[in-house]
C-alpha cells in the first residue's frame, strides 16, 4: 500500500519531464550569457516582509508563510524581483551600472491546481538595473523574443501595455495608491466592469470614465493605430500621455531594430504585481491560450528597498508553461542519447573487471550499466534489451584467456569475440 | 538605509560562486548520463510525516515544518531520499530493477550556521534501487570516487563503516530499535564514553561491552588489518558477523577492481540518518576536516513507505562543501568566457541598428552588451574598460554612409574602421 503520496499541488518530474525542464534551463542560462546577464542564487526562504511589500494581493494572500524555529516570519518566494531587488541594496550597491543579472529556480504559490499550474513551479529571470532608456525595455522584450525563437515556439505574441497609464490618469483624479491597487488586481483578472463601477463609486470625473473606458477599447495588433485614436482622451492628464509616448517610444524602437515583434498592444493591460511603474508585457500563445511569462518597468522598488532610486525593468519566464507549450507543438528535442553498454561479468570472479572495463568505456563517452544483480547471462541481456541499450559486453572466462569479450549487439542481435584492447574501438568510441 | 537582508543562515550566491555551483552541477550531472542513472525532479515542499519518518532525531528536530493554508503538515526537504523511495513506491513500482535515479537540488535544515554550512544547501543524489549485491555498494563508492576526480579535487578519503555491526549487536542484546537509534545518534557525534555508558545502563553482557569497545577501536587504513582482531570478539553474534563479512566482501570488491580507493574503516562509524541499514560511508579531505558527502545502504526504507521490499543504495554529495573544497585547494575551473563586445551607437538614430549589430554579434557567439544609458562614448567606452570588455562596436554616422563602424580593440586601445558585413570575421569570431 502506498504510504505517502506527493502534497496536493506539488509533483514530481519524471526522466523525460526532468530533461526537457533542463533543456529550457541550459537554453536559457545561454541566452543569459550572450546578452551580459550573471547568474546568482538567492534563497527560496526569505523574510515574509521582504516578498509581500509590492508583490500584490492575489499572490501575497497565496503565499508558503510561517514562523521559522527562530521565530521569524519567512515565506518561500513567490517571485525573483524582491530577492534581486534586495541583493541590489544590501550587497551591489556600489556596483557600476547597469546591472545585468540572471537567476533560475523554483518557486511557491498556493494556486489552485491545474494543467500546466502547479504549486511549486520553476521560473528563469532576468533584471536589467540602471537605466531608464527605451532602449533597456526594448533590451528585455528582444532577449524574450530570442529564447522563444531559440526554442523554436511557435505563434506567440508579445501582449504589451503601460502601468503609468492607468495609474496616472487614477492618480491625478486623486485616488490613493491602495485604491488604485485594487483597480489594477480587478484588470488583471479582465473584471473591466467591476474596476469601473469601483472606479465611479470613488466619485471620478467623468473625463476620468471616459479616459478609462478609452484605455481598455486602446488594443490591437497594430499598435500605433490602437493607441493614437486613444491620445485624444488624455488630454489633461499629463502623467497618463507622458507614459503612452514612453510606450510608444519602446514600440517604435522594436519594430525599427528589424526584431519582428508580434505585438498586441493593451493600453488597459495590467498584472497582478504591484512593482510595476511603467511598460510591461506577457509573451502569449493564443492557439493554446498561455502565457510564457511576464515582466515590466519597476523604477521605485530599488528605493523603496532603501536604496538609491534606480530605474530597472526585468522579465521572468514560467518554464513549465514553456514545456508546455513546447511539448503541445511537438518540437521537445531528442536529446543525443549517449551510446550504452551493458557490462556483464559471467561469473563471481568477474566483478571487479567488469567495474575496470565500465570505467574505460565511461571515459571513452559511453553510459554503462554494470550488471549488479548478479543474473543469469540471458536475464541480464533480456534486460538490457529491454531497457534499449544498445551494446552488451560479455565477460567470460574462456575469451578472457586470449584477452577477448564478448561484443553483442542488442540491435542486430549479433555477437562476436573481440580484444579487450580494442573495445572502445570496436563500440566506435574511439 | 538597506531596509531587507537575507534570512539567518541563508545567503546569495554572486556570479563566481553561482558560476562554481553550476560547474559542480554540471559535472555531477554528466556524471550521472555516463552511469546510466536518470534525472527526477522531485518536490521541496513535502509531507512532514514522509519526511520525518526515518531522517533520524538530529535532523527531524531541525526541520523546516509548518502547517500550508490547506491546514496539512509539511516541511521543506533536509535530505533526498525519502523523497525517492516515496516516488519509487507511488510512481515507479513497476519499473524493472535495478532503478538507477539522479537527483539535485536545495535543502533545508536548521542548523547553526559557520563556514561551508547554511540553512539552504545544494547536492547531488544518486540511489541504486534493487540489488543486494556488494556490487552495488560498490558502484556508489565508484562513482563517488569519479565524481570527486572529474572535479580534481585532492587526497579525499572513504571513511567507511557497516550499519549492520553495532546494530547486530545490540539487536541480539534485545535493545530495541528506539534505543538503537539513540546510540547511533551518538555515535554519529563520536560521543563513545556516553555510547557505552548509555548501553552498559541497559543491562547489557559484559561480552557486548567489549565487542561494542572492539569496534570503536576497529578502525583504520588498512582495512583487512583492522577488521581482522575484531571479528574475534563478533564470535556469537551471528548478524554482526554477517555484516561484517559485507563490509569485507564491498572492500575486496573495491580494492579488486583498481579503484585504488583511499578507504579508512571505522567499524564504530555511524550517521545520523536512521534508514541506513548496511555499508555507509563519507568521502572525507582531512586536510580540510570537510565531508563531502554521504551515503550507504537502507534495505528497509521502501517496504517501510509501503512499496515491496527492495534493497537500495546512495549516496549524496554536498555541492557547497565541495565548492569550498576546491576553492580552498585552489582548482575551480576558470571558465571560457565568450568573446565581450559594447555596442555603442553614438546617436539617439541609430540606437534600433545598435540592436541589429547586437543580434548579429550574438549569434556569432559573442556576448554583447548595448549600450542602454544614453551614456556619451567616452563614458560608455570607460565603463567597458572597467567591465573588462574586449572589444567596443562606436556607431556613427560618419563611417556608416559608407557602411563601417569604429571597432575598438579595449586592450590595445586602438581602434579602426571596419565594413559592417565583415564585423564579426574582424572580432574572430566568423
Amino acid at each position: 500500500m502506498v504510504k505517502f503520496k506527493t502534497v496536493r499541488g506539488m509533483r514530481d518530474l519524471l526522466p523525460d519531464e526532468a530533461r526537457a525542464m533542463r533543456y529550457v534551463e541550459g537554453v536559457a542560462r545561454d541566452l543569459a550569457e550572450s546578452y551580459g546577464y550573471e547568474e546568482v542564487i538567492t534563497p527560496v526562504v526569505e523574510s515574509y516582509e521582504l516578498l509581500s511589500a509590492k508583490v500584490g494581493e492575489e499572490i501575497r494572500k497565496r503565499m508558503y508563510a510561517f514562523i521559522d524555529l527562530g521565530r521569524r516570519k519567512v515565506a518561500l518566494r513567490p517571485e525573483f524581483t524582491a530577492s534581486i531587488a534586495r541583493l541590489v541594496v544590501a550587497t551591489l550597491r556600489n556596483k557600476p551600472k547597469p546591472l545585468r543579472l540572471f537567476c533560475i529556480g523554483s518557486l511557491y504559490r498556493y494556486d489552485e491546481p491545474q494543467l500546466g499550474r502547479y504549486r511549486e513551479f520553476w521560473q528563469s529571470n532576468y533584471e536589467l538595473i540602471g537605466s531608464k532608456e527605451p532602449e533597456a525595455d526594448m533590451e528585455v522584450l528582444a532577449l524574450t523574443d530570442e529564447l522563444l525563437r531559440r526554442l523554436r515556439i511557435r505563434g506567440y505574441q508579445f501582449k504589451v501595455g503601460h502601468v503609468g497609464i492607468l495609474r496616472g490618469i487614477l492618480e491625478q483624479e486623486g485616488i490613493k495608491e491602495v485604491e488604485q491597487n485594487y483597480v489594477m488586481q480587478l484588470l488583471d483578472k479582465k473584471d473591466y466592469v467591476k474596476a469601473l463601477e469601483f472606479v465611479k463609486s470613488l466619485g471620478v470625473s467623468e473625463r476620468c470614465v471616459e479616459a478609462l473606458k478609452g484605455a481598455f477599447e486602446a488594443r490591437g495588433d497594430r499598435p500605433l493605430d490602437a493607441l493614437k485614436p486613444f491620445k485624444a482622451l488624455l488630454k489633461g492628464y499629463d502623467a497618463a500621455l507622458l507614459a503612452l509616448d514612453n510606450l510608444m517610444d519602446v514600440l517604435n524602437l522594436a519594430s525599427e531594430s528589424g526584431l519582428k515583434l508580434n505585438v498586441f498592444v493593451e493600453a488597459g493591460f495590467a498584472r497582478g504585481l504591484e512593482y510595476y511603474t511603467g511598460m510591461i508585457f506577457e509573451p502569449f500563445v493564443p492557439e493554446l491560450n498561455v502565457a510564457l511569462g511576464g515582466g515590466g518597468r519597476y523604477d521605485r522598488l530599488i528605493e523603496l528597498f532603501g536604496g538609491e532610486p534606480t530605474p530597472a525593468v526585468g522579465v521572468a519566464h514560467g518554464i513549465d508553461r514553456i514545456v508546455l507549450a513546447m511539448r503541445k507543438q511537438g518540437i521537445l528535442p531528442m536529446v543525443k542519447e549517449r551510446l550504452s553498454v551493458a557490462v556483464v561479468p559471467i561469473d563471481e570472479g568477474l566483478k571487479a573487471l567488469a567495474f575496470k572495463v565500465a570505467s574505460a568505456l565511461r571515459e571513452a563517452g559511453a553510459r554503462v550499466e554494470v550488471e549488479i544483480l548478479g543474473r543469469s547471462v540471458s536475464r541480464a541481456l533480456q534486460d538490457a534489451d529491454r531497457r534499449g541499450l544498445v551494446y552488451a559486453v560479455l565477460i567470460a572466462p574462456d575469451e578472457l584467456r586470449s584477452g577477448e569479450v564478448v561484443l553483442r549487439d542488442m540491435r542486430k542481435r549479433e555477437q562476436r569475440t573481440v580484444k579487450l584492447e580494442d573495445l572502445t574501438k570496436e563500440v566506435g568510441l574511439a
